[in-house]
């Protein structure tokens, strides 16, 4: 039944359920009697309700394809991708980066809680992300020896030299490639989500880096477009950041036409790069309904 | 011989030798060629060259004081602790929370290398600390068993609801217990120190926590009279900062004597809370040795 989720639209809720439910656990464990109010608030406001939960339903979709025979350190792993992804979120708003007042449709974080509290909400969701990790893989000999694997993937993810902060970190630097701050600030954590997922269940993890790293192009190149031609009300942020922050954009440098026809080049590399599993066939039709998601609503046309 | 460690003053060094190897290997996990030049930099800088290194020179006594028996992850532990420490001392000093200009005699990393560069910095350092952890545990399967649980002791200890981002949250909140704020700012990270140092070889982490708890709080009490009582040039930072901002400070609640007083009593139920261990004599003498470079010089006197 559960190997069925990707084709059949009802049990699609299931993942997301999965996913809920493991960020669920995962704030749980930020509570407490001594806990300080307002970081526990915050931890939860940057987590809850989520965006789309792209990473993590990646990350769960791959681990099905591969038989997911260790559930719970899935979820785990996948609500881990998405705690770092929302730390990465909350630090990058903060005034010293992109002063950002609007994220997932609220204000940011900085603006509800001030900055202090901001700031130690990405520190404990990165603290969060690998507890998460460390509580299901002790439940059971099999997770427990996948977890240096897991945890290796998800810290080189975040981590310098080529993680989320290094790709944060060269809008620091005077010059930088176009390739590799992308690579570095968003596919990382794609190529994580997919490498994750799979090492969660027991395969190499190698080979499932380049699914995430073709589809982490594409979204960057979807965020790119729906920077430029998305609503803000769409988005739930403001659009046109980029070139206000004088940040790359493949609108901008490639053009309109030649940009969404790289996205459909991305996705098909990315549908090529599938290894051998047991689910492939419904690994690929949750990659062609989550690239149809990615253009933005503007731009939707039917398939030729 | 290396269990002479710490009653032999010449092998004391090997203990530092052997944290600063870990925190060497560590930092060459930042490295890369697609690395941002600055934030590597940047967390070199605040890491090399350390403080005293208490508390993972603490972590290791207890390790060998359990017999040692996975060195290279108890190294990595210890590095792991020094590496939270130093990713929250670079977020304290940042303009937001004490816009500190000095730290272990040098200009702090925001101060180098701008309030970016200073956050990331913070970030990667604790992504750094669960990834040192992961490698070392995936060299041996007696480690990579103690992992989950190494994991656990390290996450708690810098995350919510009573580490050390809970203790810093506290500083946002109209009230706070002086024990709540103290154990979570600076007790967390002792407990963490002793019970991993504990886990890392093999033993039970839980009966370590309570020597940690008791030496944290003298440290805190320690600081907090070398706050009042030190030079800037003997400490490395300004003094007299706790007023200055408000912060609680035993010396102020207590007075002097009563203070210096209170600091004796924690070191001597932190030596009564030693587990029964192997090297329990040698763990005695380690901290005996630290609890007396705790005092400030100004106010050392010969033992009654």
């Amino acid at each position: 039944m559960t190997r069925k989720i990707y084709t059949d639209p009802g049990a699609r809720l299931d993942s997301i359920t999965r996913i809920e439910r493991s960020l669920g656990e995962a704030l749980s464990l930020t509570q407490g009697s001594d806990a300080p109010p307002g970081l526990v608030s915050a931890i939860r406001y940057a987590v809850l309700p989520g965006g789309g939960r792209i990473r993590p339903r990646l990350g769960l979709a791959v681990a099905l394809a591969c038989g997911d025979d260790e559930p719970a350190l899935a979820d785990a792993a996948a609500a881990a991708i998405e705690l770092l992804h929302c730390a990465s979120l909350v630090h990058d708003d903060l005034p010293c980066f992109d002063d950002a007042s609007l994220r997932r449709g609220k204000p940011t974080v900085h603006k509800v809680y001030g900055e202090q509290l901001a700031l130690l909400t990405g520190d404990a969701l990165i603290v969060l992300a690998f507890q998460v990790l460390g509580t299901a893989a002790s439940r059971s000999r099999a997770a427990t020896l996948r977890l240096p694997a897991l945890l290796g993937i998800l810290a080189a993810a975040v981590g310098a030299p080529d993680g989320i902060t290094a790709g944060q970190a060269w809008e620091s630097e005077p010059e930088v490639t176009l390739s590799t701050y992308q690579r570095a600030k968003t596919g990382a954590l794609f190529a994580a989500a997919t490498a994750a997922g799979a090492c969660a269940a027991g395969h190499q993890a190698a080979t499932w880096r380049e699914l995430g790293e073709r589809l982490g192009e594409a979204y960057q190149v979807a965020d790119d477009l729906r920077d430029v031609v998305a609503s803000s009300a769409e988005l739930g942020k403001p659009t046109g950041r980029d070139l206000v922050l004088g940040r790359p954009n493949a609108v901008h440098q490639l053009g309109l036409p030649a940009a969404l026809q790289h996205l459909q080049q991305l996705v098909a590399q990315a549908l090529a790069a599938i290894p051998p599993c047991p689910g492939a066939e419904a690994l690929r039709a949750h990659i062609l309904a989550e690239a149809g998601r990615l253009v933005p609503r503007e731009l939707a046309r039917p398939a030729a």
